[in-house]
């Protein structure tokens, strides 16, 4: 341990209070904290300081003025597709995919805090009948898109799947999938790397000590992706393997497609080396960022940047002018990647400040730990989306979101995006799936259920639960040949083994 | 008391059984068993049963293929009508009700099972700031619409106001408007009539006996509204009041904009004799019932009477085709009132059947009633909207949901229409009417606050608490006066005594 060269760093940072404790630390201590700190490039870090400390001081500002809506010929939407542009799609992605030219990368670095689970939000299971955790349902979801490559290549193919993870995930995830057996993957498919972490830091410009040996660090947001794809070599090995498009998406999503092809093979139609993957806004006060134009450049603007009056506008049609919200799903080319993640552009992304409230050691008693009652600090975070910036070719596909989105945020306490409504988003849409497929279901007296069930919660409502397992279909696909015409009762699970035979009701298996 | 005459109807018939505990009654019991008995029409009971079953024996049968949707030429959207066009609905509207042609009507002989308080629906109060009654809230309404009508139309002018009780909610209503003296208004224009009760019945045809004395009976549906009107007399009154328009709404809405000008003024531009206030049908699964057509004739299609084939249909423009969900929302002439009311149309409406667990006399103990775990019989409802299959020129108002639907039907424990969301809903559209107005809102270190709350539930969100008396304002209007350049701290809570004066940040009153 260099701790004399050490010092004259932070000195020069004006940062020493950071040893404030050292002559009071054990010696494994002590080396945990020098690991620390000697990773931190305490320069850069103030520098960041000062531009968030100036952002936050303009943040009142509203963006009303510079916003575009974004032009239509970047805009596709699902439900006013044609069946065979639609089917083109899937077929121009499946392709890609079936030559392995497309990855996935996973956005797992963040701590879950609202949903209150110590380990990664990827090994939650929100109670389907199956039983599965969201990594599984993810995992199975690629062997199957795998095996539909294969099917149109008519070689075999693979979907590397890239996923970053943080200090805080990394071990335990990496854990997860090996005792797991990658849950069928192989293993050199599934690579992990870390973002980075950045220090707390007080309003006064000094980095928060949690504990005397340790600085308060936080992730660097979901767009320290990019630092992160350049410090860790994930950018050559997709080079290595050939791949040219890349979907990135967050772990909370339970209905995440991903790969979908339909998305990919829409922005490859677009041309574009950037894509994002949208749900209309559902109202105008929803707290969702919209993907527009500011200034002639693609950005997401959070719902916090803009007036009421903004968000109320509607096109002649009536729908909202600023309707774009994003599911953080988005399409990249690998040059595009490869690009953005240079530091050259990667150091113009501005962090994005939030004010918290960061425990730190009480002066009374180091060893005790405070939690302030008011905001006391900054985070600092990137966006992933914050390289829409520099994208010179743009696509934007809405699709329906009780069938891509239902976001896994809160415990069962809050009153949306939490392991509830998760269950029940997958268990209604893998429920329309069956009905699509001709499938009936039937009441315990054999009496045909209605399509769409009550939600009342009254004494007749009869809630059906319809699980498919994704290595069945990825997407509803495929599902007639085993279901058309048969009557379920519910819960139902179809997992791969299940077969299109007698008895003539199918008793659910939970 | 005939017994001897009530024997013999019962036997002709095949309802004896209801005297099976008469010799084992008080005589005060027997009086109000034969009260009970007396006024049934056992011949119509068995008719409407009959009837009933049939429909059950079919209901699987779908619509689908019969269903139309609704012709572009009677459909209106707040979201796509020019400003212009919509202050001309409202002056028309303002006009109507400045000269007394508009009443109102309420239906509220529901029993709430599902809110689970023993009082009417009207008598709750969701916990507002002003801690105002949805009664209250709605009397208010209405002394300033009609402040607003009088400064139309230079004269006073009233909004007679007919609630429809039942047996369960009649006494008490009354009660609550006498003790609160009506909120202001005159006792004489708040007129309050019930609608009539209807026996559960057991699949074999028997009438259902909750006590031995006691008849299982049950509000005929909102639909009785048509039976009751002619009953009551209240028809007549509306024609000496010189009542032209009637707006038809349910107690349960907090956001109800009763005797809506501008939905008036809509259904009058459109020469109706009929109208509905609907929402947009959010998802293709809501459990919401759509207005469209079936042969030729308007109607309200129940979510449980389509294949989810037929909820997914979208037009061209990417909205579902049948997306005109039904609030409970009416407009109707008087002259179409007095149409439908009359027994030779009333009688062609039929009742909506649905299995119930009806609470019975213990064959074992007739001093215990059993509630059953499965249904056991039916009740039978006519719903309001069915008299729209006799309107010869219709009108349909879509508005925005968030600006004028949220209803109270669940106590806290459910996740959807509960005390809470409807007093967020409250809340948050007079958030919005103050920022509209011009108003801003502070955090207590005078921090400008984004329009748009964080949903987060994280420590940085603040939720903004805002409610304005309906007697300053009715949706909205007349507030620039009061609250431009304004700043306000949450909770805010402007009632009729506010001024426009210092300090300068107004602290919430609550």
């Amino acid at each position: 341990m260099d701790v004399e060269g050490l010092k004259s760093r932070l000195a020069e940072a004006n940062q020493e209070h950071l040893l404030k404790y050292w002559n009071q630390l054990s010696d494994s201590e002590k080396s945990q904290l020098y690991k620390e700190l000697n990773h931190l490039d305490f320069k850069e870090i103030n520098g960041f300081f000062k531009t968030a400390m100036e952002d936050l001081a303009s943040a009142s500002e509203k963006l009303d003025d510079v916003l575009e809506p974004l032009p239509k010929e970047v805009c596709g939407r699902v439900v006013s597709t044609e069946e065979e542009v639609l089917l083109q799609y899937d077929v121009d992605g499946l392709t890609e995919i079936g030559e392995s030219r497309v990855a996935v990368l996973l956005l797992a670095g963040g701590q879950g805090t609202r949903l209150g689970v110590p380990y990664p939000k990827g090994m939650y299971n929100v109670g389907l009948p199956s039983g599965k955790t969201l990594y599984q349902i993810q995992a199975e979801r690629l062997l199957k898109l795998q095996r539909m490559g294969e099917a149109v290549s008519g070689s075999s193919c693979k979907i590397p799947w890239y996923i970053m993870t943080s200090e805080h995930t990394k071990q335990s995830t990496l854990d997860f999938f090996k005792k797991h057996n990658y849950f069928g993957l192989q293993e050199e498919d599934v690579v992990l790397f870390e973002q980075s972490l950045l220090p707390c830091i007080g309003f006064d410009g000094k980095i928060i000590l949690e504990k005397p040996h340790k600085v308060a660090l936080a992730p660097d947001g979901n767009g320290g992706l990019y630092r992160a794809l350049h410090k860790s070599g994930v950018l050559k090995d997709m080079e290595g393997r050939g791949i040219k498009y890349v979907h990135v998406y967050c772990v909370d999503n339970i209905l995440v497609k991903m790969a979908d092809p339909i998305f990919i093979g829409f922005c490859m139609s677009k041309g574009a080396n950037c894509g994002a993957k949208v749900v209309e806004k559902a109202f105008p006060t929803e707290a969702v960022g919209v993907v527009c134009k500011v200034e002639g450049k693609y950005q997401v603007v959070e719902y916090s940047e803009i007036t009421l009056k903004t968000a109320e506008k509607r096109d002649s049609t009536g729908r909202l002018t600023f309707n774009a919200g994003n599911i953080c799903n988005h399409f990249f080319t690998l040059d595009f990647l490869k690009f953005v993640s240079d530091p050259s552009q990667e150091k113009q992304l501005k962090h994005h400040v939030a004010k918290k409230k960061i425990p730190y050691v009480s002066e009374q008693d180091s060893k005790v730990t405070i939690k302030p009652d008011s905001p006391n600090g900054i985070k600092m975070e990137k966006f992933v989306f914050d390289v829409f910036h520099f994208a010179t070719s743009f696509a934007v596909w809405e699709v329906i979101r009780e069938d891509e989105f239902a976001p896994l945020k809160n415990a069962d306490t809050a009153d949306k995006d939490t392991p509830t409504t998760c269950r029940r988003s997958l268990l209604n849409l893998h429920h329309r799936y069956l009905l699509a497929a001709g499938a009936e279901f039937v009441d315990k007296d054999g009496n045909l259920l209605p399509h769409i069930p009550s939600q009342k919660g009254e004494e007749e409502a009869v809630f059906v639960e319809s699980e498919i397992s994704p290595l069945v279909s990825y997407a509803g696909e495929g599902l007639e040949k085993l279901v058309d015409g048969r009557k379920f009762t519910s819960p139902v699970y179809l997992n791969q083994d299940y077969k299109m035979e007698e008895p003539e009701i199918v008793e659910g298996e939970w």
